[in-house]
């Protein structure tokens, strides 16, 4: 259990949310046959970005926004079982990810809290554009997706709202 | 490369939300210290949701909102590095990965394209509370998140738009 209260800010304003909320019926499927794949970054807000509405996407979001094995997997699903045929994988200007090393990030943590996280592979990009091409290829590449998937490479400018597509 | 004009529509919103973009200046690090953990589903408007704007919070989703290697990954990335000391993990109403069986989507993709996934885990949920404490537990023995970080488990309503707090 969290401590009592500790998410009380988000849940009343969750409260709101609900009072005002009309349920549109929306099933599962992506309505517009896209799956975002983009960074956790705050400043992110891909529906908004890409002029879409709830029920129009499905979106997927980890540091970097990096294709890994569990993004392959929610891909999978999304293309075979829910609608999804077009895939924009979306990286960002100012990424914490493609600034520094992972010996850096190791050290500046252990520094800081302790923390050994030298066990864990934390995918930072040394060349985010390159990073984004292998990303790019490896969807491509991947025999568990259905035939005819399209896939996309862009960059996001967190600081003037535009994405360009490079791949 | 994808297709000439494969992503036309949203490139075209996107000019439109850039054209009204003003940049605040919004840093790397979450405003709120929140971490939302959920589903991909194209249901879920994370920040609107919770009442927040951009720049107050990390998202992390993947199919079922599981707590994965890539999303242990991405917390301990944003607790050490971006400021987040508080990590909702969402799970949702008429969820997809919480209605069949591994066999039954296996099959069924089968069935439907000839691709065989059983070599891939989809981390489907027999049991969504279950699992949905299984993922917060996890994230709290996590040894490499720092000491003191508030987990909450969440259900969401696609229906009602309400959260409630569950664990």
């Amino acid at each position: 259990m969290s401590g009592m209260g500790d998410f009380d800010d988000v849940l009343t304003a969750n409260e709101n949310y609900a009072a005002a909320f009309v349920d549109s019926g929306l099933p599962g499927q992506a309505g517009k046959g896209l799956a975002v794949v983009t960074c956790m970054d705050s400043r992110i807000d891909p529906l908004n970005m890409l002029g879409l509405a709830k029920g129009d996407a499905k979106i997927m979001r980890n540091a970097g926004g990096r294709v890994t094995e569990d993004v392959l997997r929610t891909l999978v699903l999304a293309t075979h079982l829910l609608g999804v045929e077009r895939i924009l994988i979306v990286e960002h200007t100012d990424c914490k990810m493609a600034t520094a090393t992972a010996e850096a990030v190791h050290r500046r943590i252990f520094e800081a809290s302790g923390v050994d996280t030298r066990s864990l592979e934390f995918a930072l990009m040394d060349d985010q554009l390159q990073a984004l091409a292998q990303d790019v290829q490896k969807v491509r590449s991947s025999p568990y997706l259905p035939k005819g998937i399209v896939v996309g490479g862009f960059l996001y400018d967190v600081r003037t709202g535009r994405l360009r597509e490079v791949l």
